[in-house]
């Protein structure tokens, strides 16, 4: 048993084993205890939405607002497949353009938010949104994060099955990573539905699929591997908030260097020498594929 | 060479080796070149000071403050030891409180920084604050911060040696603190006098003694040795921001339990099997010494 880390807002004492175990995924060992800090609700938001006829103007208008000094507290976006999905299974009717943007802005005052808000769309604009539409109303908050909100239970029951990956790239790359998601799924003849946090340069393509399909099943794989390459190309991640778990584990060589791989072989080998946690993965995986 | 982290502004992929490096203080290895991301300046301040009669209320100002929701880009505090001693050696004759508080807020417009700092010189005001002064222009700003920018050079100056410490506690317990600093000053017959962010629970007890004097060079050791276990005794580190380096390292035990202690002995090993690293520190120490 240690415990790591302080009670202290900072602490710079020792090496940081906080940080390694997050996101080890229960591979260094357990967690029985954590402590949080929890930051308190934004006391105003501003939120709107826009459309764009085409990728490369939403990623642009993305890339300037991220460098201009304004932090939207939520930055999201919505891939044509992903609007003509919903569309297909809601009522919503929504636009189906190239790409949807739904922003937030946080702060103490509505001034503040505004003023951050007036930003964001002047770019939007000068970026040639289509249309730009601003919540007025509580209601108006509600309608706008509809399409959004939606996206991943729509998708999800399209087919018997999907993946859902969480490629990441830099901020001034996301038109590229999702014009790349449209031309691996075109090349597979496979449905991927992108959606994601561009602001984070964090996009979720949804690979749908058959899984009774043999064909297709293999079909989402050479797509699956397709997308981590293109996201590495990219000087991107293969994963952004999700982890590596078990699926991902063949694809760490594509973004870690042959002595990083090395370190956490011997980091691994170091917190769990008789392999546990990896035994314990694996008993669990039999028992699913029963 | 390995290279860790990520172009991307998200990533999970792999243990978090970035980390594990940071503040390892050369130890694991040499690191050869940083890629940063820089915040913006903010676009808008306002600063504010106050005095309060007694360590307790400021204290109690400090933590409503941390807990409001409100967070200052600034919140230093100077302790009476530190004003005394910057009025015997500058002309800024400042007021010999217990303690004054420098405070700042940032944002994207003024509305939102001067909402901030309504709400926290309403909680100075409160907590019995002696005297709250804003600044009405840039030049009042330079104005209030002279004492704080001026407090390490004074008390630098004052005796032939000082070690500058930065031990932290949680922000509800810097008041505590700093009674515990006057405290240990009294015992030893030291001067020692505190300065520091109170809004990180980061204070600088500054210990000032002649290097030449071997009782006076006692005291301080021990004295040090008093800050360190009341920092911990308090849950507070060792070091918020400067590190361990090879004064503090014998006070690590304090803070770390032994299963930790023993796993960053382990990561040492495995990273520098030939103590290579220490005996760098330990070639260089023996020059500095000749």
């Amino acid at each position: 048993m240690m415990r790591t880390g302080s009670k202290a807002i900072k602490s710079v004492s020792g090496y940081d084993l906080t940080r390694l175990f997050v996101g080890s995924e229960g591979t260094l060992g357990v967690v029985t205890e954590i402590i949080l800090k929890i930051n308190p609700k934004p006391r105003a938001t501003s939120t709107a939405l826009a459309t764009f006829d085409n990728l490369e103007d939403a990623g642009h208008a993305v890339t300037e607002i991220m460098h201009s000094g304004i932090l939207p507290s939520v930055l999201e976006i919505l891939g044509r497949e992903t609007l003509v999905a919903i569309n297909q299974n809601t009522d919503l009717n929504l636009p189906e353009v190239d790409a949807m943007l739904l922003v937030e802005t946080d702060g103490y005052t509505s001034e503040e938010t505004e003023y951050q808000m007036k930003k964001i769309l002047d770019t939007f604009r000068k970026n040639h949104a289509q249309e730009v539409k601003e919540a007025k109303s509580e209601a108006e908050v509600t309608e706008l994060w509809k399409a959004r909100k939606s996206a991943y239970a729509v998708l999800a029951r399209i087919k018997t099955h999907f993946v859902l990956e969480d490629v990441t790239v830099p901020i001034g790359k996301v038109a590229k990573m999702l014009r790349g998601v449209n031309e691996i799924a075109k090349k597979y003849n496979l449905q991927i539905a992108a959606f994601g946090h561009a602001g984070d340069g964090n996009l979720h393509p949804q690979i749908l699929y058959d899984g009774y399909d043999p064909d297709q099943v293999k079909r989402m794989e050479a797509a699956s591997g397709e997308l981590f390459n293109l996201a590495i190309s990219l000087e991107g991640t293969l994963t952004g908030e999700h982890g590596i778990g078990l699926s991902k584990a063949r694809y760490m060589t594509l973004e870690h260097d042959p002595v990083a791989m090395e370190v956490m072989r011997s980091l691994k080998k170091m917190f769990d020498p008789n392999n546990i946690s990896t035994l314990a993965r694996w008993r669990w995986m039999r028992k699913c594929l029963k």
